[in-house]
C-alpha cells in the first residue's frame, strides 16, 4: 500500500466493469465498457448535442466542480472537458501548471487527489504514468475520469472517436474500419481497435513495417474472432473502407532517414487518393495534424475530423453528467 | 489556401465593415468602424456600466462559452475579456498556454482554431503574428475577436480609449488630443489616432524625433483633414490640450544613451506640468505605466487611466453581446 | 508614498481589527481578529458546509467576481478559493502566471491590483514579499485578502487551522496542542500558536534543538500567559495531546547531516506513536506531506488532515461572503 502512494505510480489492478448509469463510477479504461455502457453513454451525448444545438447549454450540473488536473499540458481534452463542464452550468478548477506546483513538491498522488476532491465533485486527471488514473481512482471517493496516462490509456477519445462513426455513418457494426499511419505508439487507435472488438466490424492496419500494430493488441483483435489485415499502403484499400482513421507518421521515430522518404508519401491522404474512396465514408483524424491529410479535403464531406471534435465536447459532457449521477 | 494555414501567417486581406448590430462578425481592425458602429457600441457599453454599477452582472450570455485563446500572455487584457464575460452570465476557457502546448506542435493556426470553435461560441486571439486575427476569421464560422496580433492591431483597446475620452469629456468632436511618448512603436497610438479621424479632433503627436508617428499612419490622419502638429516637448500644448494620452519611452529604444538622457524628462507627466493644464481635461494610459507618470497624479480628477481599464470591461462586455447577438 | 510603489514591497503598518460584519474589509493578518470575529466567522463556515452537504452550492456571490492573483505558484489555495467562490455562484478571474506577464514588466504592486479591482469584486493575493497584501489594501477599494505573503502571514491557514480544531474536537478552550517539527520556519505554526492565545489552551511545541519556534513568537504566546512548554521529542507528551499539528523537518535546514539522522525520527507520527495517544484527538498537517506522518494513519479517525483541507474551502466561502456583505 506505501508503495501505491509514492512517486513511482504502477498499475495496481483493472478497473472494474461499468454498471448501467455510471452513478458515482470511475472513467479509467475502454477496457470497462460493453456494448451496452456505450449504447446508453452514445444516448446520453446525443441527447446533449441536442441541447447544444437547441440552447447551447443547460444547468444540468449547476453547483457542481469539475477539478481539470493535468500534469501535462494538453490544450485540446483540457478545453474540451471544460466547455463540457461549462456546458452544463457546472464550474471548472483548471490546474494545468501541477509540475510547478507545491502540490507535486514529494507529495504522492494520492495526497494530491484527495485534497482536491474536499474542493471538487469529480476529478479529470492527465498524467503521464501509466496507471496513474486508476492509482488516483483507488484512493478517491469522487469519481475520476482518465484523460490520458502516458502511453496508457485515453477512454474518452476512444469513445469520442467511435462516438464519431456512429454519428458519421449511423452503425457500426458491419463497417470496414482501416487505421493509417503511426499504429505501434499511438494509443488511440489501440483504444479504438479495442473498442472496436465489441462490434462486427473488418479491420485493416495501415503502416509502416517500423510502426505496425503492437502483437498484444493484434492478438486481442484476431482473439475476438475479427477479420483483420495489414498492409504498407493505403492505396491498396482505399476503394472498400468505410471509416480510415489517420495519424501521422513521425520522421524522428525511422532511424534510417531513407527508409521513411521511401514510405512517407504512402500515408498521406490527398484528393486523389480520395478519387477512389466511397462517397459515403469518414476520414477521421485525432488531431493535430500536420501534413498527412491535405487541408483541400477540409471541405470535403467525408472530412469528419472537426465535427470529431465537436463530439468529443458531447461525450464529455455525457460522462460527467453521467458519473454525477444527472444524466 | 495552402499558404494561409501554414506557420508563417499573413494578411490575407482587409476585414469587412461591420453592418449594424454586429451579429455573427468578426472584429479585427478598427478600419472596419463606422462613426455609427462606434456610436452603437458605445451606447451598449453604457448599458453595461450601468448593469455593473447597479447590479454587478446580468445573464445575458449565460450559457454561452468564450475561448480566450492567447499565444503570448497578456494578463490586462485576458484579465478584463474574462471579466466582461463572467458579468454577462457566460464561462469562459483561458488557454493561456498554447505555446506549451500540443495544439501548437506543428499545427496550423487555421486547425487550432476550427479545434476551439467546435467547443465556443466566440473566440478572442492574441498573437505574436500581424494578421493573425484575419486568417483565424477566415476560417472560423464563429465570431472572432482581436485582442492584439503582433505589431498590428489591438481594435479593443483603441475602442476603449476613445470610448474613455467620450466617457470622461462627454464628447469628443471639437477635442484636443494629444500623444506622448513612443509614438513611432506604440499600435495603441496608431489606432486611435486612425479612429479619431473619423471626428472631428484637433490631433498633436509629441515625442523624440527618433520615435515620431510612422509616416503612413501621419499621412492617414492629415488625408482626413485633421489638423496636426508635431512637437518635442509636452510643455508647449500643455496649456490647449483635452486629452493627453501618454505612453512610455523606452531607454531601450535609443541607441545613443546620451540622446535618451537629454530628452527622457520631456515625456514625463508631473504635478507641476498638471498645474499649466485645463482644469477640465483627460490624462490617459494604456498601463502599465513605469515612471512617465507620476505616482502624485493619481489622485487628481484628470487622471482617467484606471477608470479607462474599467471601461475596456465594458467595452468587451458591448462586443461580446453584440457579436453574439444579444446587444 | 512613491516607495509604497515601488517594487521593493515593505510592510507600511498593521491591519486594523475587524469590526463585525466583515462587509468591505481586508483579510491581511490573524492579529486583526478577535474571538468574537473568530465565532462569526466559524459560524458562517458551519453554513457553508451544510450547504455544500445539503446541496453542494448557492447562489450567494452570483454575478461576483473574484481575481485570484498568485504571483508564486499555490496550487491548494488557489484551488480552495476558485472552489469556495464556485459554490458560491461567483467567477473567478485566475492569474496565476504574474512572473511572465506584461502586468508586471516594471508596474508596482499598486498599480497591478488598482487594474484588476476595475474588473473584480474582490482580490485573493499570493506574493513572495513580507507585507504586499498590506500595500495592496492600502491601495484598493475593494477587499484584498492575503493568501500567503513570503515568510509572513497566511491568515486563511490559520483560520483553517482552528476551525478544524473545533469542528473535530467540539470547542478550543481547555485543549492542550502540540505543534511538532519546523517550529522555526513554519509561518502555519506562527499564525495558529498566535490565534490560539485568544484561548484557554495549553501548548507544547516539539522541534529540534535548530528548529525552535522563534523567540517573538514564543514571548508573544508567554506573555498572553499561556502554559507553555518546549520538547525535542513527540513520545514525551504525546500522550496528554488533544491536537497534534504536524510539519516537516527538512533535511535541508541541517548543516550537519549526523545531525538530522540522529533526530530525524523523533518527528515521524507512525501507528505505534498513536498507539499511545488518546482516543479523542486530531493527528492535523498543512499538507503536503512527505514521510512526516505514516500513510498506514490516514483511515485513523483521529487522522484530520483531509477534512482539514475540506474546511478550508468552508473558511473561504465563509470569508468571501463576508467581506462581499452577503455573510
Amino acid at each position: 500500500m506505501e508503495n501505491g502512494r509514492t512517486g513511482s505510480v504502477k498499475t495496481v489492478g483493472l478497473a472494474p466493469n461499468l454498471s448501467s448509469g455510471f452513478y458515482g463510477q470511475d472513467i479509467i479504461s475502454v477496457r470497462q465498457f460493453s456494448r451496452d455502457n456505450l449504447s446508453y453513454i452514445f444516448g446520453v451525448a446525443d441527447e446533449m448535442r441536442a441541447i447544444v444545438k437547441r440552447v447551447g447549454s443547460s444547468d444540468l450540473l449547476k453547483g457542481h466542480v469539475l477539478a481539470c488536473v493535468f500534469y501535462e499540458p494538453s490544450t485540446r481534452t483540457s478545453s474540451s472537458f471544460i466547455a463540457a463542464m461549462s456546458r452544463l452550468g457546472g464550474s471548472v478548477i483548471p490546474i494545468n501548471e501541477v509540475r510547478y506546483s507545491s502540490v507535486t513538491k514529494g507529495e504522492s498522488l494520492p495526497d494530491t487527489i484527495r485534497t482536491l476532491e474536499s474542493y471538487a465533485d469529480v476529478i479529470v486527471l492527465r498524467h503521464p504514468d501509466v496507471g496513474a488514473s486508476e492509482v488516483a481512482a483507488e484512493y478517491a471517493r469522487k469519481p475520476i475520469i482518465n484523460a490520458g496516462d502516458g502511453v496508457g490509456e485515453h477512454p474518452t477519445q476512444a469513445l469520442l472517436d467511435l462516438y464519431t462513426i456512429r454519428a458519421e455513418l449511423g452503425q457500426i457494426d458491419g463497417l470496414h474500419v482501416a487505421m493509417v499511419g503511426d499504429l505501434r505508439y499511438g494509443r488511440t487507435v489501440h483504444s479504438l481497435a479495442r473498442l472496436l472488438c465489441l462490434y462486427d466490424v473488418k479491420m485493416t492496419f495501415i503502416s509502416p513495417e517500423i510502426l505496425r500494430l503492437p502483437l498484444d493488441v493484434m492478438n486481442e483483435v484476431k482473439d475476438q474472432g475479427k477479420q483483420v489485415r495489414e498492409t504498407y499502403d493505403v492505396h491498396e484499400v482505399i476503394a472498400d473502407v468505410d471509416v480510415l482513421y489517420v495519424t501521422r507518421v513521425q520522421r524522428e521515430r525511422f532511424a534510417d532517414q531513407a527508409q521513411y522518404e521511401a514510405v512517407k508519401d504512402y500515408y498521406v491522404i490527398t484528393p486523389e487518393l480520395m478519387d477512389g474512396a466511397k462517397q459515403k465514408m469518414s476520414i477521421m483524424h485525432p488531431l493535430p495534424r500536420v501534413s498527412e491529410i491535405s487541408y483541400a479535403l477540409d471541405d470535403d464531406p467525408r472530412a469528419a475530423y472537426f465535427r470529431q471534435m465537436e463530439n468529443g465536447m458531447y461525450i464529455r459532457m455525457a460522462l460527467l453528467a453521467a458519473v454525477l449521477g444527472k444524466a
